[in-house]
């Protein structure tokens, strides 16, 4: 008899023999009968297990330990009363693995603080199943999302001799001796520097001029030595590429997307958006249900900074145009104004990446930001520059070396056209669709500045 | 009135209005009649537009470059006879972008080393587009067979401190002045030594403990100085891992999965398969229908030698049970005795990495690579070492660190069951799937010892 997995017994009958597989979660005794509750990985929930026997005739199973794996075959119970509608009278047990007593994951609440030093183990609990089982679901809706709209999955190199935001904060990737001092890199493997990608963006907007749209979905870097609850070295984002799509329409794209990725974990997650609506941020399914029933606000940086200094509310930092929008400013746009998404567009060229498109103004670039409350920031976006020359002053503007972006340069010389893309970051994400309050917290092995054990 | 993709012509019917936008793919002059063939990215196909008029009153169009951008209003004529069987007569064409007359991609055949040497280009060649098309579709149908088969998707990290393979063929990650010689690394962004991993494998181990079955997909990388068409630095693999799986189970799960994977490329990707049957690969699409409709051989590494000695071939070096499969022994197996897929199990323990599980007679391990005709191996994978004591041993014999371990040497003290996993790589199965030859022409951009430019 090959394994039953706990979630099919739900459509199997009363008195069915069955045959079960997982790693216990909890025991318990009461009087003569020992109570098993087990978890297999195929749903949220554990199935209870009993032995309605004398156990101590059983010494082994009775010093079962929490953690261990078991094999059990027995007969199922339905349509019981109370907490389990059903479970499993058990017939034989063996124990493929005990764990040693001093697994850590007792039947007991830990801080999240304390699980973050066993990211191997913490899956093993309520919570971190349910965000990695949502982050799995959350990623599947993505691509299937996209493939719907026909666009073309491009896998971008995390290596990379370009650095396409210029801004320094970059892993460096050597094979070099490190005991010894280097001035150059033609002995080094691929004969020059090369470093890790922070955006997979420059890699594909090329490939939009075969594909007309396309994304790539991988790890990004950043070596900024930020230790906040946003930020971590490595994180993943999803990054579209769209010809013939200006901002209006990006933003249009970017909150269907946003939608049927939320859509696709509601349909698919259910238990586990329970458990988070339960323990973690009461009403999240209501918000969440909320989010995809309406419009995001979209709203400019000029009417933002002016709907911020007709506020009230006193700033920590006084907004201004010139400075920007801090973390209290968005998230006062997010949270008090809107209580919803916001896309803020078109904010000062100096505050965005070189290829961004420059309005006519000639002050602001046709870039936006998705902000959500409580989160901030998820999604970068932007119609891309496609005049060549323009691009070329931009590139000198922000003091980047033109012979770096000869390559890319190439996509406005033959053939350039009207496009838009975007990069949302996952672990972000997460957290708004989770509740979950820190980045290190829905990534699996999370790496940050002083922190890349395991 | 929004643009009509290129694909949707075929459902309009004849004198329909239409808007297309897209690259010129070739321009022709036949008397007064000018003929543009355009691409989208929406099919395989170019759609031929027709200027039936005297076009020298046109004079910007009548210099229309290859690869220049344009949008094309005009009416759609169907039922055509020869080649093209629906053809756009051109109202009024907008040139967007005018592509510099040096564009490489002129209308002539292009070795594919000289494509090398523009990856950010040659997407726009009918064989790269196909290759890329190609390649996105194989890695939904991917997603799609893993999803269906109830395997969580975990996104392992690039950056790591454990190195899991312990060859010494690994990238360094650093913050550090290379400038500079470097005893330690408690200054470094991680305050220890951090490199690239060459394997999501131990990272996700722990993962089934909580999911029974996890996979990670992304980047994988190799420092070694081998410059062969079958390596590169930086290559894609995707890595299931299953627990209550053992070797003959699992090569039924990699069988499943690698048929599951064609038959979609077979069912998605028609137009693309069919110009690489007629361009690349004569015979291509039986080959991978032949592929899908038989099992795969199964053959153990000693029987393997054997077949090997009892054929009359000279090989250039002999085959021994000490000196392992040399690539032309791995394809006579394939190429000349099976002609089909062949899994080879049990390899001298020597020859695999340590967690692989010890087989009873102490020599060899529960390992398989599934081997591919004229490609090599596709899947490496093995039942896992479950006791901790012979994993223990196994570490010590492979002269690796035990510290190193403990973190994923708690997956056998809590709970340890039967697992298997594999990794397949995504360049060498697209091998295989399109016919082209080198494996730096399936990848966006191959990074290789010595080259990573772009």
């Amino acid at each position: 008899m090959s394994l039953h997995s706990l979630k099919s017994l739900h459509t199997l009958e009363h008195g069915t023999p069955v045959h079960v597989a997982g790693w216990v979660r909890t025991t318990r005794q009461s009087r003569s009968i020992l109570f098993i509750e087990i978890h297999d990985g195929s749903q949220f929930a554990t199935t209870q297990c009993v032995i309605d026997a004398d156990h101590s005739q059983y010494p082994v199973v009775s010093k079962l330990t929490i953690g261990s794996s078991v094999r059990i075959r027995g007969r199922l119970k339905t349509g019981l009363a109370g907490k389990h509608t059903h479970e499993i009278a058990i017939d034989s047990i063996i124990i493929e693995g005990m764990a040693a007593s001093d697994y850590p994951l007792q039947k007991k609440r830990h801080s999240f603080e304390f699980l973050r030093t066993i990211p191997h183990l913490r899956p093993r609990s309520n919570t971190f199943y349910a965000v990695f089982k949502t982050r799995s679901i959350l990623t599947q809706g993505m691509h299937k999302y996209l493939e719907s709209q026909d666009v073309t999955y491009i896998q971008a190199p995390a290596i990379t001799t370009t650095d396409a935001e210029g801004d320094g904060d970059v892993f460096r990737i050597s094979t070099l001796d490190p005991t010894q001092p280097h001035k150059d890199f033609k002995d080094d493997i691929f004969k020059q520097e090369a470093f890790l990608n922070v955006t997979g963006q420059i890699h594909i907007e090329p490939f939009i001029q075969a594909f007309q749209r396309v994304y790539t979905f991988g790890p990004s870097f950043r070596a900024e030595k930020s230790n906040t609850s946003r930020h971590v070295s490595e994180f993943w984002q999803v990054e579209p590429e769209l010809a013939y799509v200006d901002l209006i329409g990006l933003m249009d794209f970017i909150e269907s997307m946003s939608n049927a990725m939320i859509q696709y974990v509601l349909d698919h997650a259910s238990e586990e958006l329970a458990f988070f609506d339960e323990f973690i941020e009461k009403g999240l399914i209501k918000k969440l249900q909320q989010t995809v029933s309406e419009p995001y606000g979209r709203i400019s940086y000029s009417q933002a900074i002016q709907l911020l200094l007709d506020s009230d509310h006193a700033f920590t930092v006084n907004p201004t145009w010139e400075t920007g929008l801090q973390s209290e400013h968005e998230h006062y746009l997010t949270d008090v104004i809107f209580k919803k998404p916001v896309f803020v567009t078109d904010y000062p060229k100096d505050q965005k990446a070189f290829y961004m498109k420059l309005n006519d103004d000639h002050v602001t670039v046709a870039a936006t930001d998705l902000l959500f409350p409580k989160i901030g920031e998820i999604v970068g976006a932007s119609e891309r520059e496609t005049r060549l020359d323009v691009l070329q002053e931009r590139i000198k503007a922000h003091g980047l070396d033109e012979q770096l972006y000869t390559w890319y340069l190439d996509t406005r010389r033959y053939g350039t056209v009207e496009h838009s893309g975007f990069g949302l970051g996952i672990e972000r994400f997460m957290r708004y669709i989770t509740g979950m309050d820190n980045i290190r917290d829905v990534i699996p092995y999370p790496r940050t500045p002083g922190s890349a054990d395991f």
